[in-house]
């Protein structure tokens, strides 16, 4: 059987240092920890666990809150978070809002309850202060989307730049009757592309048009995408690009063109955001903004883990996003 | 403050039942159960849980374990578990296995560590006799797959009927060069939809040909779908009808007939299994089996919930299926 002096050669460090490591002593560097975990993986060392968690009142889960799981765009944060999670020991257990604000609050009182060390919140509407509550005493880091004027630490992209290099192609390929597809949901995320928009509009001098932005469904649905597009396709004067908040929606509008006898992207651009699978799936493919999923979950981990470990912490990770051009975008006609 | 007393009356009982429910006495029936339940639901009381959990020692935390939770045939299920879950005041989180025996083993150790009171697997592999150990001693449900040697209560359709119905249908639209996409994982329901079709053939006297059988990944992906389509379409003497065993995959077999110039239904029908959103994605809609996701999900809970009350139970539950006929299939022209 592995012992704790085993652990402690491997990691090349003293047995104090690895019974600190276990007790979640606030004096070892992050490093050491690292390296002291790794050596407990590999050796397959079990500390008699049970005893320990009652002792120091930890409990070694984690609570990932979302939404709606299904959604594509999640499988590879849940991957990152997942694989970080149990690198360093902990089981990352996924609590599945629905978006309801009162299973938000269900999910967080597990924390209250010790039933979970600390939460990763991935989609949260800008505005629930009422989170303030519990990120003042509880682990708390939000990955993806976040609220505006708490100060809690978080993983995303830039997504009002992100936005602004959509726009600045779409307008860079002659398009001038540009439209978007938004979301009726109330995520950061969703508020900063909308943003970007419309900056991009301005800068460029290009009248806002208000019936040039249609929106979907909260949960970025292929029917309400393809319904949103119906709408902006048939009006007047209708769009030569359009920027859709996501990829699903994207695939959605590119369906609509289809049925409506409109040519993509011969006669209409479609771009698309977040690179999950769909965009290949048939051509044309479609141009998109690609985020760094596995490592916004990674991150998001990390920082969980630090502020469990070591106390309150207010990073804010940015990560870089890519523009992939694919098929479904041109210069205008 | 809501009093024991008041949910007692509510429930039309006596204080000392209500106590027992909620020490999870053996001797309450499952109806005074439920309805206690209700009344503390609906009067919002709250008992002592930290105390009443220690005391007890439960979690009031369910887990669900899933290999690939942002498979869309998962969505409705997942809602199922989490919606009678939440009424019978549990918490229900989802542990995300990848499919990896360590993460599955992993997940039940939760169980051993006092973390979750019992377990519902959504996908496993058919011959995971190592469950044994913990069904023997923990409270564990089967969900849509189940080990096949085991003596563990399930709730699924009845796959192998399922595939009869489908390949009866196609049988009978005249088709005799009969093709499936099947998948490289072990699972129960893969097993038994192949014996269908394998079954069926014998049955209406076609001759089985081992290169009508193509196979897709183990998580059933568009483009693995889309790769085995090509193959069994490149062929010599190309089947006239493809029964795939997930939407996802029949998807994936349109977009290769498609670029390949075949016509979906004219020259080729296509089946697929579960009605996802996919199926209705663009013409051809797809033709397939709709499983009743929601209520596979809530039964699965609600066996669950039975066991950890009431101690073990051996219930196999086969709700059934919908054979649905859309666009993508056609007698033989």
């Amino acid at each position: 059987m592995t012992t704790i002096s085993d652990v402690a050669k491997e990691a090349n460090v003293s047995v104090a240092t690895v019974s600190r490591v276990l007790n979640n002593h606030s004096s070892v560097r992050p490093e050491t920890y690292e390296r002291v975990y790794k050596a407990i993986e590999k050796l397959s060392f079990e500390p008699n666990m049970s005893a320990r968690n009652l002792r120091r009142n930890e409990t070694r889960v984690i609570l990932i809150v979302a939404p709606n799981i299904t959604n594509p765009y999640y499988a590879h944060i849940l991957s990152g978070i997942g694989d970080a999670a149990s690198e360093y020991g902990y089981s990352a257990l996924i609590f599945n809002t629905n978006g309801e604000e009162t299973r938000e609050k269900e999910s967080l009182d597990m924390l209250k309850k010790k039933k979970a060390d600390g939460a990763i919140l991935l989609s949260i509407d800008i505005d629930s202060l009422w989170l303030k509550e519990y990120a003042d005493k509880y682990p708390i880091v939000h990955c993806s989307e976040y609220t505006k004027d708490l100060n809690i630490p978080k993983v995303s992209i830039d997504n009002y730049k992100a936005s602004l290099d959509v726009m600045e192609y779409i307008i860079s390929l002659g398009h001038k009757r540009i439209a978007t597809i938004t979301s009726s949901n109330n995520y950061i995320s969703t508020h900063e592309r909308l943003e970007g928009y419309k900056d991009s509009l301005e800068k460029h001098g290009i009248n806002l048009k208000e019936d040039y932005i249609a929106s979907a469904n909260a949960d970025y649905s292929f029917k309400s995408g393809k319904a949103a597009a119906y709408k902006l396709l048939q009006g007047e004067n209708r769009p030569t690009a359009i920027f859709c908040i996501s990829d699903t929606i994207a695939l959605g509008a590119i369906i609509a063109a289809k049925e409506l006898g409109i040519k993509v992207p011969e006669d209409l651009t479609i771009i698309g955001f977040d690179d999950v699978d769909d965009t290949t799936m048939f051509h044309p493919y479609i141009t998109t903004i690609s985020q760094p999923c596995y490592d916004i979950g990674r991150e998001a981990f990390k920082i969980l883990f630090g502020i469990i470990n070591k106390g309150k912490d207010n990073k804010k990770v940015v990560l870089p996003h890519k523009f992939i051009i694919r098929e479904s975008s041109a210069p205008i006609s």
